[in-house]
């Protein structure tokens, strides 16, 4: 942040009173910008021992395997936000199920979402973000090839929640 | 959004290429501002049979009781999130524990994550944004004064669950 959004004048950054952290604060209009993390939000596609992966059309991550997640928009829930980014990113049509796995990524600011997911046809198709979107039994995972460790880690939890026959919910931390 | 934050000339709201939703679009230096859902993140400190609450000092919903709670900042986790704002609102020491709750609010584009949480000493007392912190049994809390949906919903199930003896996760929307 350099110039004030409210007002368009420069911005300085300093502890406003009252406050422990420096804020980006306008001066001219008195405005503090604050900054938070935002949230990464995606589902796990099931269909029968498979889930379903993206392989990665865009940076970071370029060819890289994925699950299909996005940053949440305004004015959605995270359960509509899974959905509509596994339609965006693999032509996916799913029904959302629980809620499996939330993990911080503080060194990005961000939260990583993931909901259990059954995938309701197989018509799906890479969206303009992806270069293949593919199903996976676990021994087919391309472990080495994953983007994001949140990805790894929300894969693990699922196949081996799935081995043991019951699903939790797992939160974590990346470092 | 009116102006750049990057170069601090005005804003237009239209749909990028490639895009689906209006954006705050800078012409002058081509930056999209995009805007994203904020976490509050917080804890349910537990004392015995009891849960410690905060009755708020600032708006909204001046002088209605809340769970200690706060926007996320970056560089940290959900957790650490939540240990701050327990420390920070009611001036309790706690060990954060398993994740207990999320709960999307789409019309103020929030997401409210709780947390179970120890209560390590009984020293609490309000900080600047509380008038009082107390403990609470489940008969003596003061249902119809609490502050947010999502906290009273947070409290209910954490009564519930402990009246049956497990703890779960619980997700979910208020519209």
């Amino acid at each position: 942040m350099k110039f004030c959004s409210n007002c368009g004048a420069p911005v300085v950054r300093r502890v406003p009173p009252g406050d422990s952290l420096p804020r980006a604060v306008c001066d001219a209009c008195g405005t503090i910008h604050y900054q938070n993390p935002k949230l990464v939000v995606g589902s796990l596609p099931q269909w029968e021992d498979k889930l379903l992966l993206c392989r990665r059309a865009i940076e970071p991550r370029y060819g890289y395997w994925t699950l299909p997640a996005g940053f949440m928009e305004n004015s959605e829930t995270t359960a509509e936000a899974a959905a509509r980014e596994t339609l965006e990113e693999a032509g996916a049509r799913v029904e959302i199920g629980e809620a499996f796995s939330m993990i911080s990524v503080p060194h990005v600011n961000q939260v990583h979402v993931f909901f259990r997911a059954r995938l309701l046809a197989l018509d799906f198709k890479p969206g303009v973000e992806s270069l293949e979107v593919a199903l996976f039994e676990e021994s087919q995972v391309p472990w080495k090839d994953i983007a994001f460790r949140t990805v790894g880690l929300t894969l693990k939890h699922w196949f081996a929640d799935r081995a043991r026959g019951a699903f939790g919910f797992h939160a974590g931390d990346i470092r």
